[in-house]
């Protein structure tokens, strides 16, 4: 915990921010000699942005597409706009489309807003304005053809939110510290770190896919869950290929195994151990779900319920599962014991479930026309160390998978 | 001069700029209900532009789309690319294009970078970079599809360029409190004293057409130019219209009469009354312009002369006239005595000629294959109190138009 220890850490220098610009490049999202590379962040993150975009140049990218993401032009429209607001113009797809089309890199550094940054304007609103998350990156995902890297990058908003106790400028230097701390850059080699963290996270995939479980049982406070796998539903972690070959992390950092689950097969009740926040911008605490077949039948939470009610109903097969995620305690973030109000963070400290779509490589072709497709994609984290995870073999055995944090397998 | 001798002028409070918002959505670009609104802007313009989306979608607009131009990113790219710097991805150019066949409106605020931003990099590799101005803004223009309006707005390197010897606030409050002045936002009722300067430009507009002269002769210190106009050369003022018949004011402020010349009748020198910011970026200053029939053959300057001859040898026909225009001293711009640096304010203070494209409906059918059409369109102002502009009728009677800056006819 060094990372939190030190007094009064500042933001990054430049060749901070220059050091954590090649690790994303370089390690994160592998960016190739002759590519194009998208880099979308919110319009404050400019530093980073640039730092980004002369690394990409640096390792020879034709050309950087910076999408800067406006979050007050979000909510002016959400305020302002006179009629529907879920109108996007037939470029802004395209344009996503064409970067798949051309085999770019990406590279993404959220958040794009302040978590519950929209929480005072009319959910129903936001919850169909389209921006900065467009379905057609689910897509390029699906597909496969582009190299990416999702980060994340402090800002004071989202600072003053993580350490409201802090003053604005020690909040902001105690964020960036922490976000620095779990992507490994106080290492002196933080790809060799990293390397021999994918090297572990590959050791458990590999256990997890030698026992083909049945099912994934969360058992803890509030929680008692299980989850359907295919027989052909295969455990990842790490780094990841391209259609063309090209090896990228898809997240830095990345503490995670994760499958694609059945979404035919989900039933009991699950709470959430840490808040999350909906791609939408609108921040849920307190969650609890409850799940019959597959379907999340009943969704209450202390806050920002009826806009993740209104998220599932709007969008097709948001209610079922598409992500079964499990977290040791060998990563940096969970023993951190920050609630970061940011899922690339949050995901990464404890097991988690996503709502929506599958990543469909995680299963044979036999089961690609059944795992969960859906425009959606929440994660919200269920594990903990009081929360025990066990697999269930085809046999009907019970094994324990996780407790306290630690593998058993 | 009201504006320039008021005691520290402070940037303007969000009543003024909401205020400056609705005259350029309002009179300026004429948003209509449904419409698609483009912005261009610089990413430090964040709070004008909202204004503008603000009073965008209070006017009815479906969506705003802000592309924000980072001249940051630009310059990183010229510096540190390795390779060829001209390439631009197929979505930017698609985006534009499709901005007219949805017959959108369009805002654009002036200047994306500071004058001179980029004078310190290869001139070959800043000549080639084609953000912000891509090619396909023209053909929109051409078109006549879209309802624009090109704005200036303030911001502190801008204002240190055209206001050294001030402190940096005070630069940056003046040169807003100018700004405004020559947007008759310190009018009562701005629109109103816009409706009646246009009325004066249609009577200028309508005395010029009257006489249909063969040639306009520019004499001056330095400057000794006759340059051809067609028989069916129009000239215009103030609005004009889009092909479905939107009234619109393409450059707010706007003090010019202008019409499209022969391009291939110019002949003598012309010296610069101003510095000018061609569109790469670089400021040119001290130019001369020798003319052999409608070509320029020789160009020289003081500052920026190789951006300049790079720039018109790289782009087809840069080389000829595409417009000629008249500024009468009864304009704001010419008597506040300010160099702007900056194409919107300083041609609107002075007579000028453009190097590249006409706007192609300022002559009859007939004359439409004739006039000079081009990526390039670059202002320069050649115009002054002591430049004295004569028109040649056919029957080769020379008619004082303007001298000493008013109109003579």
């Amino acid at each position: 915990m060094a990372a939190s220890t030190r007094t009064s850490p500042s933001p990054p220098d430049e060749a901070t921010l220059a050091r954590y610009a090649e690790l994303v490049v370089g390690l994160g999202a592998n960016v190739q000699e002759g590519q194009i590379v998208e880099i979308r962040a919110a319009v404050g993150k400019r530093a980073l942005v640039h730092a980004l975009a002369r690394a990409a140049y640096r390792r020879g990218a034709t050309f950087v597409d910076v999408a800067y993401f406006d979050p007050e032009l979000r909510r002016i429209r959400i305020a302002e706009a006179r009629g529907k607001v879920d109108f996007a113009p037939p470029w802004s797809g395209q344009r996503v489309l064409q970067l798949g089309q051309l085999r770019s890199a990406r590279i993404a550094a959220s958040p794009f807003s302040t978590p519950g940054a929209f929480d005072d304007l009319d959910p129903a609103r936001v919850a169909v304005e389209p921006f900065p998350q467009l379905p057609e990156y689910r897509q390029l995902i699906d597909d496969e053809t582009t190299n990416w890297c999702g980060i994340a990058c402090p800002d004071p908003e989202w600072a003053a939110l993580v350490h409201p106790e802090l003053e604005p400028d020690e909040a902001l230097g105690l964020l960036w510290q922490e976000v620095l701390h779990v992507c490994r850059l106080d290492e002196d080699d933080p790809s060799a770190a990293w390397e021999e963290r994918f090297e572990q996270l590959r050791r458990a995939s590999a256990a997890l896919n030698e026992r083909r479980f049945d099912s994934i049982h969360f058992e803890g406070p509030g929680t008692e869950l299980t989850i359907g796998l295919f027989p052909s539903s295969e455990w990842t972690g790490g780094p990841t290929e391209t259609v063309g070959g090209i090896r990228h992390v898809p997240n830095v950092p990345t503490e995670e195994v994760f499958t694609a689950p059945d979404p035919a097969h989900a039933d009991g009740v699950v709470t959430a151990t840490k808040p999350f926040v909906l791609k939408t911008g609108t921040l849920v605490e307190g969650l609890v779900i409850r799940f019959e077949g597959g379907r999340a039948v009943q969704i209450d939470a202390r806050s920002g319920g009826e806009a993740l009610r209104e998220y599932v109903s709007r969008v097709e097969k948001a209610d079922r599962l598409g992500e079964v995620a499990l977290v040791d305690r060998e990563g940096r973030i969970g023993p951190l014991g920050t609630v970061f109000y940011n899922t690339l963070l949050d995901e990464n400290a404890a097991s988690h479930l996503a709502l929506g779509s599958a990543y469909i490589d995680r299963v044979g072709d036999d089961d690609r026309g059944r795992v969960n497709r859906s425009d959606a994609h929440a994660d919200f984290m269920v594990g903990g160390d009081d929360v025990e995870v066990t697999g269930i073999t085809r046999g009907g055995e019970r094994v324990p998978v996780l407790r306290g944090g630690s593998w058993q397998i």
